[in-house]
């Protein structure tokens, strides 16, 4: 049950030797805590709904390159730099998952990679498991 | 392998499409980030030590209602607003587990979901890893 | 599928009834969050790089100890106490993995369980998964 490495034509590729953006093995996917960086941008902006939006976007590209569907997913672990703007975040959330949300953890953070991040979330998930 | 929410008629449900507080896949079971509110209260109040205790009785109630056992998880991740107070986060879990305790991440975080929340923990398990 | 503690003779063990620092379900592991601290002195000063490298190295001699080899971790979670020194702990990581890297998720959170702590990471994998 080797691992492999997903990419998404969607998604862009991290520096070399850093992390993978979604790993396979057997049944299983692993995504890696995805921001709404996009090169030198932020998808959103300033807005953490905007930013959550671009964010389970790339998981969703990430989820169909590896040939799943987002509800699939088992569990997302969501880190925010305001709580107070969480409600922000389910809004996006919602407009990807359907049925039996994942089980979900969500946190402030002192901070993520760059200042303008305002949300960061990673996801594991079952081939299958969504029906 | 279609996943399965559980439900404990101990356990308070969240609002409608946010997230599930137990999913079942296979053997395997994900409980979300669990804290100590209930309703429009806290349970343990402003006690580390009461609200951890809430926070894992919580948990258990899912992982009985999921058909499994304390034991049988294998990893928590846990959330806490003062990391001098974890100590009563341990005593709180000391009363749950036995054993070979489960794999553990404990990092204070900047802010919960409510100023007046202290701790948060999620688990993950396998049926039957207790023994 | 009954989980079994792993300990490495290069690796503290945790106090009584607080966590196991791995454990092994079926064909997984699951390893704590570790830090640096090395009994009452913190491998590694206060180096970010240093510091991720005593962690790598403890993940290393746990899923060694375990049977496995670094390249099955499939998913990390790092907390760092300075997120804008992230690339310290790049920089040891890399040293750990080859080929296809772990999916990461990596934030600062307010406070790790000692001031001198400057990073945690905790490591899931499949035996195998690394070919």
């Amino acid at each position: 049950m080797i691992k492999k490495r997903i990419t998404s034509p969607h998604v862009g590729e991290p520096p070399e030797k850093t992390w993978s953006n979604c790993l396979v093995v057997g049944n299983q996917f692993f995504i890696s805590g995805m921001t709404a960086r996009d090169g030198t941008t932020v998808l959103g902006g300033d807005s953490m709904y905007g930013q959550a939006q671009a964010v389970f976007t790339k998981i969703r590209h990430l989820i169909e390159a590896a040939g799943g569907k987002p509800n699939d997913v088992v569990k997302v672990l969501i880190f925010v730099t305001d709580i107070k703007r969480r409600e922000e975040v389910w809004k996006a959330r919602a407009e990807l998952f359907s049925g039996d949300f994942p089980a979900s953890t969500l946190v402030e953070c002192s901070a993520l990679a760059a200042p303008e991040l305002l949300v960061e979330v990673e996801a594991v998930g079952f081939f299958g498991a969504g029906g």
